[in-house]
């Protein structure tokens, strides 16, 4: 095989084999292939696309180019949950612990946040003493001891990802469906999971505005994960405007311990409940996805879901006392509330706008090497829909430094939309979902 | 500005401005930018092309990432010809001594063979003592002298065109005519010409085997000339099977002089003469190119162009002599006629092989570093459309070594195609012309 060759062929449209897709990968993994014959590569496929079985192909050399855990000696299901990743999305913390204390096993493996969006590790890491960064073998022992474990992705999984994503980040390659594809299902997979629930945000603070792009990767995900021989479903969900109320690393764990505690704002309460449902389900747990979500809302009610939670911090080093007293998660020095200028109604509220005001108060890294500021956030108290008077507070800003808080306050103010009449229909929660065929 | 996004632009089928192009160009000539990053656009601009104007800007940008000179001290209209190549194709070595004793200045800068294809360089490189790496002033210098003058790019002409395509040539990216056309054209209008006339070949030996892919790529070509306000013309001609009768670079030589001598094989004189008229019509020497034409065939006719190649030989350090007395020209030590097997006619003579033929005998070069033997090559007796009966010798191979010869044979005798009824439809010679809007 001679990887112009490779490259020309898919340049002109051509479905390339299974051998040659393994062929430029390993090749590439190995430091074979200079980065500019792969970004060659890259660009051709994000342009002509990839077939369903190139698809899977991509991610399966992706996969095996790392260690692949085999989790087949601890007993029960393990089922994993990922999300595309928004503002706000902080699900992950409630559902490894629900989920967990329903007898399903919850091994996941998380990023961390860039640009507006927030990332599970930064959340995790903003209870003190937390540590992600467990190794395969603590990750494996976490698991199998509590049912659920929550960590980084390590140098052995799918690094072929990391060599290819870092590439791609220059070169102009990341917006293909196939490639994020391969990318999100080659580290997942790595988890050695026998089901996996996706929720792939749509809406104009997802990275798949439209629905119809967020509609395509959800399929291509659920068909290569088929493939593999998974229990898959993809959720697509709503992320036009942030989910709960707040933003911001140590206000979400706040949230999350709230939800656990059988309060918190309803629309995370509702979408964290049906992802463990469907969990319960393809983990087969449960006979039905009602059935699972009904399980999820009891393991919250009778508080197993939160003593797992403990559990959990306890186990990976993290200050368990502040599940129950959150006065020990880091706080901000100074709080200041946000009011609304006119009367009317909350008709839009741009993710985007909040995610980059949390990150100007500190709370978000701009370039990976970044570090940030658990204490600081927003927190939300009129969301869409919602009526407001003159001077009503929309949002308490949570800040450290005056440095960038009056761009923050601004960008904040451009992400609140008031206008006369109440918005005219709701979008659900949940918009679409797709199966896979063995579910 | 920022590359990334540039590359974005272009990966989504957007138009760069010219201002984008020569950021990008510029950049990468001063290294500014890494290979990984120029091939994927490269990539994103093969596959999405480029508009008429950024095909300009592109050119332009190439153009004067080096040297352009300047011809104007040199009195009177300077007009070069390019072919895009092929095999036997030597009419390079006719056309500028036709031409400079016509009056009209070309100053040739040409390049070497590589693979099947010969390179006029290597056949004024088998003349003895024949130099091609003048300086620009030295080649400034015999133009003025004697009204023309070749050699070889130099490092100070389109720096970025050495670049771009030593990254092409890896990655995939050489069949875009959008590039091809800014190769050529940034070599050619360095040169400081008025105007140009381009051979672009067609047909099986072509690079462009399709004669809309060749039509394409002439008005690409043609077009970007007209915008950089030089008089163009391009001829669509025939490449279907070698031209003239002998391929290698000392017999290409010989049959140059022969033509030069009033002798020499019609398709080879034919095509030359009418390149002449059209570079003598656009040069504003004649009133048409018929009368073009005619002048020089009466330059050919009444020694004149021959003279003019004894000059150019010996301003250029060769053995002038090997113009009167051809044995001085490297001969090989052995040859060997090859036969038909059957009767018939020449239905076929493919290019690729001819020009593969010779490579093996030691004739052309595989990569770049390869020396050549100048004395090696074929000789064809009977061209396509010829009768032919058992055992007539069909051309004569002459060689070196036996190494490879066995191989070589082979290749010839696989070239011909030998059929019992005489092709119906000779191709003409000259399929098309396409001309500038300034001629």
């Amino acid at each position: 095989m001679h990887l112009v060759e490779l490259i020309r062929k898919k340049r002109d449209g051509g479905e390339l084999t299974r051998e040659e897709i393994e062929f430029i990968v390993s090749g590439y993994t190995r430091n074979e292939f200079p980065d500019y014959q792969i970004s060659a590569f890259l660009m051709a496929a994000l342009i002509r696309g990839l077939s369903p079985a190139e698809t899977a192909a991509l991610t399966n050399a992706m996969l095996h180019s790392g260690q692949v855990l085999d989790l087949s000696d601890i007993p029960g299901m393990k089922v994993d949950k990922h999300s595309t990743g928004g503002v706000g999305d902080k699900t992950s913390l409630i559902i490894s612990p629900v989920v967990a204390a329903g007898g399903i096993k919850v091994p996941m493996i998380s990023g961390r946040g860039l640009g507006h969006t927030g990332g599970t590790l930064d959340k995790l890491e903003a209870i003190p003493g937390f540590n992600v960064n467990l190794s395969l073998e603590e990750f494996r022992r976490v698991l199998a001891k509590i049912g659920c474990a929550m960590i980084g992705q390590t140098a052995e999984v799918a690094p072929a990802d990391k060599k290819l994503y870092a590439l791609r980040d220059v070169t102009g390659t990341v917006e293909s469906p196939y490639l994020i594809c391969a990318s999100i299902m080659s580290k997942k997979l790595a988890e050695g999971v026998d089901g996996l629930v996706l929720d792939v945000k749509t809406g104009s603070g997802a990275f798949m505005k439209d629905l119809n792009d967020a509609r395509f990767l959800a399929k291509l995900m659920v068909e290569t994960g088929d493939r593999m021989g998974k229990k898959m479903v993809a959720l697509i969900t709503d992320m036009d405007q942030p989910l709960g109320n707040n933003v911001g690393n140590a206000l979400e764990v706040e949230e999350c311990i709230d939800v656990m505690r059988g309060r918190g704002p309803a629309d995370l309460r509702v979408l964290t409940v049906e992802l463990c449902g469907w969990m319960f389900f393809i983990g087969g747990r449960t006979e039905s996805v009602e059935a699972g979500t009904k399980l999820a809302e009891d393991l919250i009610a009778n508080g197993k879901a939160l003593e797992r939670f403990r559990e959990l911090v306890e186990i990976q080093g993290g200050d368990a006392q502040a599940v129950d007293d959150p006065t020990r998660l880091p706080k901000s020095r100074n709080k200041v509330l946000l009011h609304a200028e006119q009367d009317g109604f909350v008709t839009a509220i741009e993710c985007h706008e909040i995610g980059v005001a949390n990150l100007l108060l500190g709370g978000g890294r701009q370039r990976k090497e970044d570090s940030i500021d658990p204490a600081v956030g927003i927190v939300l108290h009129r969301k869409v829909g919602d009526r407001v008077r003159k001077n009503d507070a929309l949002c308490t800003i949570h800040y450290n430094s005056e440095q960038f808080l009056r761009d923050a306050t601004q960008m904040i103010q451009k992400a609140y939309t008031i206008g006369p009449g109440q918005p005219e229909t709701k979008r659900p929660l949940i918009q679409e979902v797709i199966k896979g065929k063995s579910i």
